[in-house]
């Protein structure tokens, strides 16, 4: 039996979205047809939009619909870009934002010539308000992580959002990580800034809570001045064309809306399951250590360095127990790299290899951390062991 | 029971589709993880786009999956143009393509200084292939639809990829309504063109034949320079970000399977009941005109001109008899505009407004052609007196 400790790279599909997912397909018809087939496919697909938005607090014409996190982090980054106040150039960009983040914003600085405003964190993973807040005059526009995917350090979202208010600056939060797992409200956040200031743009993401793989939402406020990344049919004001993927749609904001209804009792639950893993792994693994901050961090997030031993040799060790971990870092091309946020902790190169992530959800269970807690210790032993060996047999 | 004749703009989902969905989605786990769980949801991926490959006629390497024809298009459009040869400024672009075309061009042309080289349509809503190649020389990009999606007229794509293989100009194909319909060979049409040149790039997408909703993919050489449009981990070559989507790749192919072994039979009936049709209205209604060419067409597709009366009213009518067709014209904001493949036909702006689409599929019967043939007559002479009421009445 499978100990899936993965659940932030993805979360086994709900049966409810399933289920509305099969039944949404049995309704034929495109959403933008004007018969009444297609009426009735507009209607399911509305009704959609309406549930999503009550979840995430904004209006449903706010809720642009996309195929995921990285389309709806793209289409912020760079339709909040394409249409900035003439004269701003800049991007507020924190360090250890999600890949998809920063390479879109590189690409704007390399394509559209940005200049990018970086903001370090601080030691627990943390976006620190003031440099936040410093760097937001006159920018084109600023983007954070309400949570952060590796190391789990929830950031102060009203205050980075104030902040962006009163600075005038446009601002984007990723909360792909954070949407289902803490509170979210996009109208609370936003507050009463004025036209294009402030929150505008918000992502989350369907298969991280239980639903479907490919659909996301941006959510966009009805103020917000931003263009379009994919051009064609009219759809969604006109924010994102494509045919709309209404049962998509309507099992995304079946898993919402089951997530978000639990998400007190599941937070509660997965803290507790959390720091019962934390505690044991403190205790019985040498030298082992929480990065991220120890209480200020997603329910489900445990992010540990184990120095000495390689990330990578420890996932398989793990997974050769039947343990699905991960390292945290983008494994691009097979090529293992050190986790950049890791480095943003101002960790160095080395300890950036040594991390592993457990990411608990919806169906980890006590037995889950008494599994993890019987393997992990040889595991990292032999890890270290080899590690060592290597650097011997390098050395000779 | 609702005779549904608009299979262009959505196809029912097959069930052994759904069925490959609902069973992909039981294997838990992340395509990019490096654990068990996700290496058994790669295989499953990969083994999708093996199967996609083999029906499209390209490598599986050449198979960059998307949300849908729309993100096809627009990755297959910027993305070619970002990675131009220098000094290369024109786009290729015949008159009557697809919204999703046509408005990405128009970005490039406001945003990035492209010029566009339009083509003429010949009468029957064909690219004529000498004029095409006319203007390939120096072009940063030519693009092209296999087959008209509204009018159905199918080019002569093999005779393009030639040209702009001679040319040396990169050609992307959209094969969104040719895909499935009528034979498409990616290899065999690219030949042995040299490097980055002729056919490179072509677009296909599930649901208009019978996938889900939300799933696509371009076809890329692997020797085409093109850019990718969506930033973030390094999935599918780099050129499209986002975690995969392997239960709706898994579904993509298995539609496309069916529908490609089905091909000839499915073309040859269809192809019989869309002259039964076509034959029908002719006789039974008077002044109804076939657009599009009489013969080298998509199999299910009947496009009709009624001049006198308007393509929305003859909707509704027929929508009231339970029959679903299209005006074939994108309807955005609600605002009915005239179709740009008609007026590309040559035809007025009137005309271009009193147009129908019927679109046969895996579903239509015999029952379906004869439902129409009872019910159009009647809405046809309703909606001419309606017309010729409002024109009466607009001068009182």
């Amino acid at each position: 039996m499978n100990v899936y400790l993965d659940h932030a790279a993805t979360a086994p599909l709900r049966p409810e979205a399933r289920d509305s997912w099969i039944r949404a397909t049995e309704s034929l018809g495109n959403a933008s047809s004007i018969h009444s087939a297609g009426q009735g496919a507009r209607r399911l697909l509305e009704d959609a939009r309406e549930r999503l938005a009550a979840v995430v607090g904004c209006d449903p014409i706010e809720v642009v619909l996309t195929s995921g996190g990285t389309e709806s982090v793209n289409l912020a980054v760079k339709g909040l870009w394409w249409a900035r106040p003439s004269g701003a150039d800049a991007v507020v960009l924190p360090d250890g934002e999600h890949h998809a983040t920063l390479d879109a914003v590189e690409w704007l600085a390399v394509h559209e010539a940005a200049t990018v405003r970086p903001v370090a964190l601080d030691g627990a993973g943390r976006i620190p308000v003031d440099s936040f807040a410093e760097r937001l005059g006159g920018a084109a526009l600023a983007t954070a992580l309400v949570a952060n995917n590796e190391v789990g350090s929830l950031n102060d979202a009203p205050a980075l959002a104030r902040d962006a208010a009163a600075a005038g600056t446009p601002l984007h939060l990723d909360a792909v990580s954070a949407f289902g797992h803490v509170a979210v409200d996009f109208r609370a956040w936003r507050g009463d800034a004025a036209g294009s200031a402030g929150l505008v743009a918000m992502s989350v993401s369907a298969h991280k809570i239980g639903g479907p793989v490919g659909v996301g939402a941006l959510v966009v406020s009805r103020h917000a001045a931003l263009a379009p990344m994919l051009h064609g049919g009219g759809q969604q004001r006109g924010l994102r064309a494509g045919t709309q993927d209404v049962a998509g749609a309507v099992a995304f904001a079946t898993a919402a809306e089951l997530a978000v209804a639990e998400l007190d009792a599941e937070a509660r639950r997965l803290a507790v399951l959390r720091d019962r893993l934390i505690a044991g792994i403190l205790s019985s693994v040498p030298r082992a250590e929480l990065l991220g901050h120890p209480t200020l961090r997603l329910p489900g997030n445990v992010h540990m360095l184990f120095s000495g031993a390689t990330g990578e040799t420890l996932l398989f060790l793990l997974d050769q127990a039947d343990v699905s971990v991960s390292t945290g870092s983008a494994c691009q091309a097979g090529v293992p790299e050190p986790s950049h946020v890791v480095l943003a902790l101002g960790r160095t190169d080395a300890e950036a290899r040594q991390v592993l992530r457990f990411t608990l959800g919806r169906t980890s269970t006590d037995a889950d951390v008494d599994r993890v807690l019987a393997v992990l210790p040889e595991a990292v032993e032999r890890a270290r062991a080899a590690a060592s060996g290597a650097r011997s047999g390098a050395r000779s």
